[in-house]
Formats: C-alpha cells, structure tokens, sequence
C-alpha cells in the first residue's frame, strides 16, 4: 500500500529541531522532501561537535535531499521561486521576516503559486503582537511560557524539562498544520499561509497546573515529581534498589491495585490512606512506606509486579535503556542504522503509524548539496551549463552527489 | 473562508489531555466533534475537584457536543457501532484494548464502515511487544522514555516537567495522524487504523541529549538549566531583580551582542569567553558575571535590553503572567470566557493558524449527555419512545439539552 503523502514535493529550510521534525514526518509519510541548505549547510550538522554530521541531524534528515542555495543571492533567490512553482509545500522555521527580507516570503511565494501551502514556526507567530519579533529557542519558550515556573524540586528554583519539548511538539504542529491545508486544497484547489507559534504550542501543557492556579486562586509551588498542586498521591518517583520508578494512582481502584501488589492491604483502609483526601494530607508518610517496598526491589521487578497487579508505574530509564528499550526495538520504532562518525546509531521511523502499512525504508540525511544538480535539472531544466554558472556565482552549492 | 475540516464529525471518546486535546484541534479546525462519555461523566470533569467542570475539563472541550453512552451495555454498543457508520473518524485513548473488549474496537468499526478514520493513542501503542498492554500517563512516560533522567538540578535526583508534554505531544500525534488519513482517503476513499505511542512521541525530544550521548559515549550528568553536555555557553537562567530570565547564546555573534547589551564588550575578547570551547570550559565565572548584569534590572527591562540587541533571551514567567501574558492576548491566542465556578478564565484558541482565517468562536464545553438526544435524533432517526427506552435501560444518559 501507498504510503499517505506520496506525490507531495516539499521544500523543506528547517534548522535544528522544529522545522526538520516537521520535515521528518512529512519524508517519513511518503513526501518528497528536498532540505535547503545555506552553502556552509544547516547549523545542526555541526552543533557542538567537531563532525559534520551530528547524531540529532543524522536522526531528523533521514530520507530528504539536500539541495545548497544561498538565498541571500539574487540569483538564489530566483531559484527558490521558480522550485516554489513545482512544489507543494514551502516549511521554515527561520527567524521572523527572514523569507520576506529575501523576497521569498509567504506572500510572494503563494502570490507565484496559490496552490502552494506555505508554513512556517516562529517562537511567537506572524500575527500582530509585542512579540513576534522576537527571537526563540526551546529554553527561552519553557521559560515564557510558564513551563520553567512550575517545574523543580521542592523549595528549589525554576527548571526547564532537558526534552527539547517546546520545538518537538511545535514541529508536530507545523506538520499538522500543512497536511491540514493539504487536505483543505484536496477540496478547494487553493493553498494556504500556516502559521504555527511556539508559544501557543506550549501552552496546553500547562493544563494540571492550571487547573490548580483556578481552582486555589495562586501559583502551585513547584513539587518535584508530585502531583502540580499536590492533590493526587501517590504520584511521584520512588526509589528502587538500581535506580528509581515512578508510580501514579488515579482512581481508588490504582491504589488498592498497588496496596496488594506491596502486600499491604491493610493500607487501603488506614485511616490515613482511605481517601484520595488523606492520602494528600499524609503524602509525606505514604511516600516513605512505598519507598520501604520499592528500594528492595530492580526496576524491572517493580516494573513487573505493578504491571501484573494493573498499577500505573514505569521505572526512571537513562538513555542507555531507552536506546535499548525492547519494545520500542519490537515495535519496530527504533533501528541500528551506520552513522559516518559514531558507528552503529538508533534511528527512529515516524510515530505517526497506520496499522497495516509498512513504514518507510530508512536512507541516511543528505551530503550537503547531494542533490543540487539533478534537482535543478529534474524540476527546472537547468542543464549543466547553466548549474555550473550558478555555482560560479555562489548561488548554489554542489555537494558530492 | 471556511474552516479546513468542515463537513468532518468525529466520535471522541478522549480522556483527560491526549484524546481530548486532539479533539480540541479537530473541534477548532471545523469538524463537528461528538464527545462519547460514560453516564457519570469524563474522569477530567472533576478531578482533584469538587467541581463537575474543571478548569483542563472546560479548556480541552470547547466546541464539542456531548453524548452519554454506556460501552460496557449491549445498547450502548449497539449505538456505537451505528454512529460509527455515520461518522468520518473515531478517535480514543483508553487502555490498550478496551474497545476491542466491548466489540468496537478498530476491526469492528472499520469493518462496519471503510471509510472510517480509526485512530487510537496508548502508552506504548497496539502492535507487537513487551510493553503493548502496560497502562501509560504521563508521568510514567516521562520517566520510561528518559526524559527524567536528563532533567534535574546539577548533583539531583531524576525530574519530570510539570507540563504534562508526554500527552499533549501524543495528542498533536493523534491530530496528526488522523489529518493524514483523511487526506490519504480523499485520494483513495479508503479509511485507517492510527497507532499513536506516547513513547514513540516522547522519543525525538531526547536529541540534545542522544547527540551528547553518542559523541561522549556516556549519559550526559543532569545540568539543570544548562546545555544538557554543557557544549555551549550561555545557556541557563539568571536572576533578576524580580525573579528570572532564560538566555541563550548559539552563535559568537549572540556572545558579542550580549556583551554589548550587559556594555561588557571587553568579554568578547576577554581569553576565558573568546570562544565556544572557553565559555564552556569557564562557564561558572561567565555566567556569575552576567548574573552579576541581571539582577539589577527587572525580567521587562533585561528582555527589552536583550531583544533590541539580538540576543535570545525570555523572562521566566509564572502562570499568572502566562494568563495575562500580552503577545498571547495581542494575537489572539487567549480569550476570557465565564466558567460555571471560577469566574472568568482563560481559553485558548488552536494553535493551528491558518493566516486570513478567523478561528471558530469559542462555545463552551458542553454539560454531560446535553447532545444525546438530538444527535440519537440527527444521525439514527431515534423518537422519542426509542430514546427513553434507552435511558431506562441505561445504555445512554440524557442530560440537561
């Protein structure tokens, strides 16, 4: 069976995690998706790291081409209007105004090809506002918007998640956001300008602490791995004797669940423990005894025990377990795959998964400027008189191909 | 201009964030979405509250239409299947095979009806592996997919955000996922499954940490709100006279517009901060001198300063800042809208925008049951007698129309 985005042409500038996120999910449906790279290639290539292809860059650009244009160029900037007119999709997550100072723009682009679907990922959107200049960057989102404030230990100061979640779950957005307008087009013809803001990303997943700053009328102190406003226990991590577990009990039922499974029934109706009510009151004293039973035993013990007895539980996993967790090898989302610097790496296929269709084959990112001549020539008819002037220029890159 | 997914009726049996949060971006997007709720109500409405309308409850299910269905009766499923002959996606995130139990899972539905758009998210998703029936939340998923073990104060234990990202990034999923579908059927006319793993979603967000990971050969130590691998600096927060703000520096043109900012153009050049590979390696003494700038001026004033000279640079916000935050209500992101308890609160627009499009007018989450009787009537031709009947024998609640 046909993979879902078959037939769609993307082109694709993303940098770091947002825009390629967004691009990976779309290469990994079936989109053709070309990355357009400066002539010294897209920052995360290098970040941080003495190499050329970074583990995260290896990891988003899988199953794209790489075509190399300096858009700062007049003759670049020809290029990316004429490759706008073949495709389907422009995405980007450049700093604000960035596309237009080139005159490349949303409006341009969908002015040269109204079936196009132009979609962008700013920190704080295109509409109108104190901010949307503004440059941002995952640390600084869980900052503003509210993320950092909430969490960290107790009596401790703000922290940020080391999940880069604000750019991730801003990529997914961007990518629901043009399969949206694609679908729309299916039925209109026309295409559409998305507009996807990182600050408005983040914001539902404030919702538990929310809910807690309405219904107390102030700001949940920062609680650690407990409960946002300590009104659910047990909820937190405890821990176990080769590392710690967390354990979560939403309904009375968890919590008989978990007093069987540590064979201490007797908790279920200790006056302390008989409600969801007293079970806040004594988190302190409820921790200490779920502690008791849990430093006793490994992880995957734990693990096992609530499972079986239908407690919510996980155990804390380094990155090393998470690499070699068995079921996501078992499912089939990670795969070993040969990276030029680090030898055998993890890779992940889309978790965007429909039941029944095989995922698609992995190919490795993209030599920058892999793909710049034969792109030019399949989509424009350039020949090779007219690419290498364009190299001679510095309007393009030609990379190994 | 209408809006992209009119015409489209979803059945949402979503719970608390993941599936309720899909629905919310289907239900801003324009489809008529129909919220399938057991005959006391979706675990959300209430929880850790005395309320029947929690604050989450009413934010994630604006727009929707309610109907009270009882899965676990013969009737109750017998009129699942019907609406799922009539409807274009169902959409849940039960525990793993809880559909399936009551006759209406996947297979069933789909056989009923090939157009139908299927699309379910678990923890660790429906195909094969060890993990497929462990029930899954969020804090759980922090904790498996490795998110806490990255996340913490320098020399501190294990920390999850409080944002609950794990579920609302798998929702986006979701969103995503069933976006897809719909596409791939207006080519092919043919509906599908959709497999969402929150683990699978959680993945790619480790990046920064699996790039560390694989160059170092080692789990990078918690770094609070430094770069997790401390490879680049500055990147942390900082305090301020009123609290604290975020800065991040990734390119040496950053560094030398911070130094400007703080006049401290003598850092740039300064041997312990001339270079990536410096800063990091004095990263204490550099990050004392730029809290030594901050914290005499206000979290308005360092971003005003920072902003106009092109650094990355965000306040740390709390959530009453968040509510009122002025770009947020500039763009039109948050509206203030009665709640039935706590006054005026805060609700949100989707953040999928389509520029030139005006967002769907916030209605409010509908009472328990409210739409059982009209839609019954709309879409199965139910009367009056009918439907009573079904009351009586409690396959569905009726609640206030």
């Amino acid at each position: 069976m046909s993979l879902p985005l078959e037939g769609f042409t993307v082109l694709d500038f993303g940098q770091v995690y947002n825009g390629p996120y967004c691009g990976f999910l779309l290469a990994q449906a079936g989109a053709r998706v070309i990355k357009v790279e400066s002539l010294i290639g897209e920052t995360l290539r290098a970040r941080g790291e003495q190499t050329t292809s970074s583990y995260p860059f290896a990891l988003l650009n899988a199953n794209k081409e790489s075509i190399s244009i300096n858009i700062k160029s007049p003759g670049g900037q020809t290029l990316i209007r004429a490759l706008a007119a073949k495709v389907d999709v422009v995405s980007e997550n450049f700093a604000p105004g960035t596309m237009a100072k080139y005159g490349i723009g949303a409006e341009a682009l969908t002015a040269i090809n109204p079936k196009l679907v132009y979609a962008s990922s700013t920190g704080y959107g295109n509409a109108e506002g104190p901010y949307r200049d503004y440059l941002g960057m995952d640390i600084t989102l869980q900052a503003i918007a509210g993320v950092m404030s909430i969490t960290g230990e107790e009596g401790g100061g703000p922290l940020k998640s080391a999940a880069a979640f604000a750019d991730f779950i801003a990529g997914t957005h961007l990518y629901a956001g043009i399969v949206t307008a694609l679908l729309k087009r299916s039925q209109t013809g026309k295409g559409s300008i998305v507009d996807i803001s990182m600050q408005d990303c983040v914001f539902p997943t404030l919702a538990t602490a929310l809910g807690t700053y309405y219904l107390n009328g102030e700001q949940p102190a920062r609680a650690g791995n407990r409960h946002p406003g300590k009104a659910l226990a047990p909820y937190n991590t405890y821990r176990a004797a080769d590392g710690h577990i967390a354990i979560i009990c939403i309904r009375e039922g968890h919590f008989r669940k978990l007093c069987q499974a540590m064979h201490r029934e007797d908790l279920a109706s200790d006056p302390r423990f008989d409600s969801f009510k007293t079970r806040c009151e004594n988190m302190d004293a409820l921790d200490q005894i779920i502690n008791q039973w849990t430093e006793q035993h490994s992880r995957q013990t734990l693990l096992e025990l609530t499972q079986a007895a239908g407690v919510i539980c996980a155990p804390v996993n380094n990155l090393q377990d998470v690499l070699n967790d068995p079921h996501l090898a078992a499912r089939g989302t990670l795969e070993s795959l040969p990276h030029p610097h680090f030898g055998e790496v993890k890779h992940m296929h889309s978790a965007l998964r429909f039941t029944g269709d095989s995922p698609r084959e992995l190919a490795p990112a993209p030599a920058l400027g892999s793909g710049t001549s034969a792109i030019l020539s399949e989509l424009l008819n350039y020949d090779e008189a007219q690419i290498a002037q364009l190299a001679d220029d510095e309007a393009i890159g030609i990379g190994p191909s």
